[in-house]
Formats: C-alpha cells, sequence, structure tokens
C-alpha cells in the first residue's frame, strides 16, 4: 500500500528561497528544487509541488517564517517575509493536490527536522536558532515539537531601545541577525571607517553580505571583526535566556550565519557562559545544525506523517 | 488501602515562608502549618513535617526557590535563599520519615498547583509568574508541568545594565519585583522627594512594603504610583517575550504583587499589547491565580501522586 510506505513534500517557505523536496518517513531526501521566493508565492509553490510531484504522495509538509495561524492553515504575519501573509495556503494546496497539508513555522520545522534526522537525534530537550536574515526559534521538549510560537528574534533584550519592524523595542534579531550585521556596516562604511570590505563587494557597500564580513573578519579587518564579535556579545544575551528559562539539553544552531562560527559564535557562547546560571550553562551543548538548510524540509514533512498516523490511529 | 486513598505533604520554601500542608488527591488542603524561614532550614522542615505527618502518607513533595538539581534532590543556587543552597533536602526527609520524597522549583510547582485546582484548570498551555521578593515562573504544555528552569524573572532585558545578584545583567526581577520597587522608594526618598510614603512606615522608609507603596498610589502619590507604574511597564516587557516565545493560551499571575493589580498589572498587559505580536497577544488571557499562596503546595503535593502513580503503573 502506497500509503504506508509512501512520501511527503516538504516546502519551506523561508523568506529568500522556496525550497520543495521528496522526503521518506525516514528523514531522508529523494529529490529536491529550489528557486528564488517571489511575490507570486502560491504559484511558485503549486507548479513546484506539481514538477516534483511522486507516485503514493502521504501529503504535503510547509514550514514558513512568520507566527503561524494554525485554526485557518496560513500565516498571521511574517515581518520579513510580506507576500505570504493572509494566504489561504493549506486550503489551496490541499483542494489542488488532494491529499493532506499541514503549516508549521519554518524553525519549528527545522527543530523538528534536526531530532528526525539530524543534530537533535541524541537529545529529548533542546532549543533550535536559526540565524540568518532573521532569527527564529523552535523547542523540542521531552522528544516533541512544542506547539509555541517560539519567536526568539522577537524577545527584547534592550526594552528601551529602537523599534523593530514586528513593533517590539530591542529584539534579538535586531543585533544579532545578517540584517543587523550588515547594516552595522554600511552605516560604519558610509561614516568612511577604514575597512577592507570597502573593496570586497565589487564598488556597492550596499550589495554587502556575511560572507564578506567574515571573510575580511579572518583577514584581520577591524571593522568586520567587531561587527561579528558585537552581534555574537548580544547572540550570547539570547542564549542566556534561553538557558535560564529553558534549561535544554543541547542549542542547535542552523542557518548561514553558523559558517562565522569561529568568530559570532564563539563570541555567543562566552557571553552566555558569563550570563546563565553556571550549573544550567554546564548542562548544555552549544552545536551546529547538521541538516542545515534541509532541516525545515525535513521537518514540515515529518509533521505530514505524524499527522497521518494520528488519523488512521 | 492507605496508598490508593492517602494524603502527601506539600512544602513550600519560597523564601520568607516555611509553609507545610496536607493535601489530598484532589488537591484540597486539610491542614496548613506555616512559619518564618529561618537558616536552619532543614531542622525547621522535619520539625514541621513531624507536627503535621498524617495517617495514610503517601509522599512528600517540596516546593523549593532556586535552581534544582534534580539528579541529586538538591538546590544548585538560590539567588534569594542561599540557605536552602547545597543541602540534601531529599535525601534527609526521606531517611527521616521513610517515604517517597520529591522536588520541584517552587514556581514551578505553583504552576501545577493552579492547573489541579486553581485558575489554570481551564487551560492546557500557559505560563505562571509568581511577583513577589524575586520573580519566578512555571510553564505548562499539553496541561503537563515542563520540565525546565523556567527562570523567567532572571531573563535579561536590558542586555547592558547593572548586574543582577545571579551573574547576569538587566534582568527583569532586578525592575519588576517587590525588592525592585522598594529599592527605588528608598532610593528617592532618601533623595528628599517629597512623597506621603516618608510617613506611612512608622518613621523608617527602611520597612516599606509594596503594601504601602501601593496604598500611597491608591491615595493619589505621585511617587508611589511612579514605582507601581514603571515596575509594571518593565513587566510587561517581560509579558510580551513570553508572549512571543511561548504563544500560552493564559499568564497566571501570583504572589503578592498581584494585590497591586489595578496599577501594577494594568500597566503591564498595556506594555505587552503594545509590544507582543497582535495575533498572540489577542491569544492570551492575563489573569490572577486563585490559590495564592497554597499553589505551590498543592502542587508539590501533587507531584507526589503523579510520581507514585508512575511507579505502580
Amino acid at each position: 500500500m502506497t500509503t504506508t510506505k509512501g512520501y511527503a513534500i516538504g516546502v519551506d517557505l523561508g523568506g529568500t528561497n522556496l525550497r520543495v523536496a521528496i522526503v521518506s518517513r525516514e528523514g531522508e531526501i529523494v529529490r529536491k528544487i529550489k528557486m528564488p521566493s517571489t511575490d507570486q508565492v502560491l504559484d511558485s509553490i503549486l507548479h513546484a509541488i506539481t514538477e516534483i510531484k511522486p507516485e503514493g504522495l502521504v501529503g504535503i509538509g510547509l514550514g514558513c517564517a512568520g507566527i503561524i495561524d494554525r485554526k485557518h492553515g496560513r500565516v498571521f504575519t511574517s515581518p520579513n517575509f510580506h507576500a505570504i501573509e493572509g494566504i489561504d495556503l493549506v486550503r489551496e494546496i490541499r483542494q489542488r493536490f488532494g491529499v493532506p497539508v499541514v503549516i508549521e513555522n519554518d524553525a519549528n520545522a527545522a527543530a523538528l527536522g534536526e531530532k528526525i534526522a539530524g543534530a537533535g537525534r541524541g537529545f529529548d530537550h533542546y532549543v533550535l536558532l536559526t540565524l540568518g536574515t532573521g532569527i527564529g526559534g523552535g523547542i523540542i521538549q521531552n522528544g516533541k515539537l512544542l506547539n509555541v510560537s517560539a519567536e526568539i528574534g522577537h524577545m527584547s533584550i534592550n526594552a528601551d531601545a529602537e523599534k523593530c519592524p514586528c513593533g517590539n523595542n530591542g529584539c534579538l534579531e535586531n543585533y544579532a541577525s545578517a540584517r543587523a550585521m550588515i547594516a552595522k556596516a554600511v552605516f560604519m562604511l558610509e561614516k568612511e571607517t577604514e575597512s577592507m570590505l570597502k573593496e570586497c563587494c565589487k564598488g556597492s557597500i550596499y550589495k554587502i553580505t556575511p560572507e564578506d564580513i567574515y571573510g575580511a573578519a579572518l583577514e584581520g579587518d577591524t571593522l568586520a571583526r567587531e561587527i561579528l564579535r558585537d552581534a555574537g556579545r548580544v547572540l550570547g544575551v539570547g542564549l542566556a535566556n534561553i538557558i535560564n528559562i529553558m534549561s535544554p539539553e543541547a542549542i542547535i544552531l542552523a542557518g548561514g550565519l553558523i559558517g562565522a562560527w569561529n568568530i559570532y559564535v564563539q563570541e555567543a557562547i562566552k557571553e552566555a557562559s558569563r550570563r546563565a546560571f553556571r550549573e544550567l550553562f554546564e548542562g548544555v551543548k552549544i552545536i551546529p545544525s547538521s541538516l542545515g538548510d534541509d532541516a525545515g524540509i525535513v521537518g514540515a514533512a515529518s509533521l505530514v506523517f505524524m499527522k497521518t498516523a494520528e488519523t488512521q490511529a
């Protein structure tokens, strides 16, 4: 019977790219396609699923950036990806393909993906953070994904500071994300600060990437090192808060910024060790994601298998 | 058989007072004694349990302020109650009375107590905050107590601010607790700020209580109102962070400070509404504890029944 073996499709709508893959029950990716996100989100998803749709499709799992309206199967609000807001994603996709469709926050899906097939396999209590354009989170407790928003990037760690696009003030994301680092680099270069970052990005400082910053930092550039260390220090404030509240066994760090582990993450770990309760800090392992960009797809797909198993039970 | 009916003893070691009570399986308090905490914590507990010990005692549950070392059954560290640190509480009490003994953080126990017999009965996902000398927390998910530290009072909301006794900087507790309010009142009165608080506490500003502050505020005293509102505003920063991370159905507020609900808590709710994701804020009810000081005792006792049920299963 195809439904007891079968495959799920996992979709990761993280903001910059749309990733769609066929995933087995064991969390293995069989085939994957990737394209840039556009404003025609729904059309792009429908098109990609049609292209990849396998025999024996059990269902489709969506991991989306933003606050999920679980009741109506859509995204309430997505500060970094407005194009996705308000679309009846679950209904539209279910109608088109006639299989169960589930929706989850992208970082929550990634946390679950790491549990199924990645760095979370050895842990029952952990928090995953996605460190990219923004900062997302997902929480695993007793081996299961907590059904909570986990918007750890929108935790205020500087109550009286400037406003975040989300409406809060002084959110972690405003200091420790890729967007924050790039904004700071541009701001400092506009003020004529001496740095090799001026030359590294084809003449336009507005095209600087986190990779440029890390590359310059590795060559000893003072500004680049300062940017990474400052962002890392604030990330450490966030890590300490997570440790004091969730006392996890592990914190799994995912997203493009973990490429800068040796400066940015190391600084964060140092700061967290200084701030968190010592006994709780000693109980937590801070480790990188092992699935990388695939974690969200695997997690979203595994939600399909969990849901269909529940329905059949 | 006494063990299937039976009673548990719940002990609340919250810092200021030691409360010991006989509790039924239904979470009803049958008898309760209360005494001030001393530095001879263990002796006091042993004495109180001996005095109250009923026929058919199933076990003893301890709710203690501080970070719990679950492996060794003691308290790692307790910033507001050092006398309890490092004592082998579980072992000593079990040896003396020959029944199972469990230990949990006091605010965690209170969160569970409200689920068993209080304001949490209608909810499956909520966070409880104890607002007193310090600020503690407990998290209920899927109707069960999350086995996490939940030290929400030691979440930094002001990363670069002054040091908290816990080692972190700018903790919520440093702005929104009774201790913070009193410190601010004393500081302002020492600076000769005009206020009726000067007269209200038998001539010594060092004896001011939160009740004095709330009383003066109700009579229109500017300083007292400002202290309560400022503390409430920062509490609101904490509430918004909890809402953005845990998306709870409810936040239950407990502890002495909820007596100042109309100023302090109302200000906090207003601030949280401004900061949290709108859809998440709209999904949360912010309500007072219904068990008050008894929540911790009831929760600690109910852990005994849960544990003995597991053992027999």
